[in-house]
């Protein structure tokens, strides 16, 4: 076993859109686990849009990371050495906090024990996790699908859109995909949604969604705020339902205030509902949520991509893909090896 | 009985804040009843804030007065004649059609009988009407206060306004006023509010709204959209739930678009809700809820203030007083006698 660890602290707070240099690679001894913790070695690291909020000092639902601290992110890995009943070296396991680094110490709380047979073990941070689990209750606790609804995705191939399309389809509803490619919109195509607009191409947004929306949206999944949002908001239909899950659109005017047209009037026309989603308040039903997802996934009607780089230290990179939409699929790291 | 019928039909539609001359008084024979219709006589005529959308020419929930039209409107009044069973003349009765004149003929749909031994007629215009509909409803299907929570109300002495603080108080919560002089706020404590802000004097009235509802805003009731918007949005406590139910203070620029602060990320860091309410959607639970306003009402729990004005003439004048804030509680008009 390697006897250091690489990790990435935070180096400054960013201004604007983050940069590499925001963060900084260093190198230390592998730590020890105490009493009630467990060693695990990280074998993929994911990135995701909330991180952006992670490394601001403006308020949030978590606490930021403070400068010098390991940058904060969910993984899957190898059990290493174990002070916990439950889990033993060659476990794998996914918590929020294997954070930006080759080994980390893991307590049981937060930690999931992953089972190799049912999928490959980096579904675990993809459709059978975290981004799965945020379509999943979004959907079911806000968005309440109809058959015969329409639901518009914004970020369709990401991690997130990708789920909720396929769960939009599972219930019966017309899915409307939005992203910046039409390599995007092909594969949105083939995992069974009806229509696609690509935002870079497409000029007046609010036209190609009334186009492709004639009945109105019934659901619009907001991965991305920005021109989106605004082209969805002037195409509610009656008693619509925004879930508000992301807003990757604005990571680089991240601490400025989003000044624009307000929604209160449209809201109040359509008597819709715009609400404010955040996966971390439903994991008590994580088991049955992951069920029907992996009953889905093992049934062929959960495809699911990922864009995997290779290296610790391309993290930060990887991260900054999210923001400029180079990825396509859920944007992961493979920093160590499977267990073969 | 008088054989001519004054009634104001819209003459323009206004540009930023309604005018008297955006209306024209015009006198017609008294309208015969057809087969199904009845001929009745308005006591009181209700003014309201969502009047302004009426004679707009955007998209609304409503169509729009066209020019030369009746002005649409509430009211109640008095049975003359009758060409329908259950309605016989005598009876009084409430209407969303009485619209802006001394006589109107009226169908059963929509048509309420009113019990004049049970409150004052006029109010079922009011607190046992669709304001105090509103209230009700609003609060029973996006607000579901729950006891010890914080409920912000703006336009707190207004004709809703008074019916919500005293809803959240009968429920157990912590009620909080808004309103546009310490007169209105001295009736707001009358009337069961904890505390009170003059927006007009507050100054940073976020600030006001922090020291007020200390353990931040559960739930905000939103009559006026704007700056104290603003200020309940700064102040959301987890899992708020923000109603909008009018946007009064948006009168004089309702056909522009609301340009200003958004708030998508302050919806998603407290997984807060934001609706638009409109009673119309809820009148077939009408019986039942007018059953719980009135037994509050008769129990000495439900308090209420009109702010009555006598006329058909001054019906526009009225109306623009819901703009400028002038009026102290429920605005109405008296066009005719009452019967005794």
């Amino acid at each position: 076993m390697k006897n250091s660890n690489r990790r990435w602290v935070l180096a400054a707070h960013p201004k604007g859109l983050p940069k590499e240099t925001d963060w900084r690679l260093e190198e230390e001894p592998v730590p020890d686990p105490g009493d009630g913790e467990m060693l695990v070695r990280s074998i993929y690291l994911s990135v995701d849009p909330y991180m952006r909020g992670r490394v601001s000092d403006a308020k949030n639902y978590a606490a930021g990371v403070q400068i010098g601290e390991v940058m904060h992110g969910g993984g899957v890995g190898e059990v290493v050495r174990s002070n916990l009943d439950g889990f033993r070296p060659g476990d794998i396991v996914e918590s929020m906090r294997f954070h930006w680094q080759e080994f980390a110490t893991l307590k049981a709380a937060g930690t999931r024990k992953v089972d190799p047979s049912i999928a490959p073990i980096h579904t675990a941070l993809s459709c059978l996790g975290m981004p799965g689990l945020t379509a999943y209750f979004a959907m079911e606790t806000i968005g309440k699908p109809q058959a015969g609804e329409t639901v518009l995705v914004s970020a369709a191939s990401g991690a997130v859109g990708q789920v909720v399309g396929q769960i939009a389809k599972l219930r019966g509803c017309r899915a409307v995909a939005v992203a910046g490619s039409a390599e995007k919109l092909a594969w949105c195509k083939e995992i069974g949604y009806d229509a696609g607009i690509n935002y870079k191409t497409a000029g007046d947004i609010g036209a190609a969604v009334a186009e492709a929306c004639a009945q109105g949206v019934d659901i619009y999944f907001d991965n991305t705020g920005g021109e989106i949002h605004d082209a969805a908001m002037d195409n509610l239909a009656l008693h619509a339902r925004i879930i508000i899950c992301g807003m990757v659109s604005r990571a680089a005017e991240f601490d400025a205030p989003d000044i624009g047209e307000r929604q209160m009037r449209k809201l109040l026309v359509a008597r819709a509902r715009m609400e404010g989603f955040l996966v971390l308040d439903h994991m008590e039903r994580t088991p049955e949520a992951l069920a029907e997802l992996a009953g889905w996934y093992n049934g062929g009607q959960l495809k699911f991509r990922e864009d995997i780089v290779a290296g610790i230290e391309n993290v930060p990179t990887a991260l900054l893909r999210l923001f400029s939409g180079e990825n396509f699929g859920k944007q992961l790291v493979k920093v160590g090896e499977e267990v073969t």
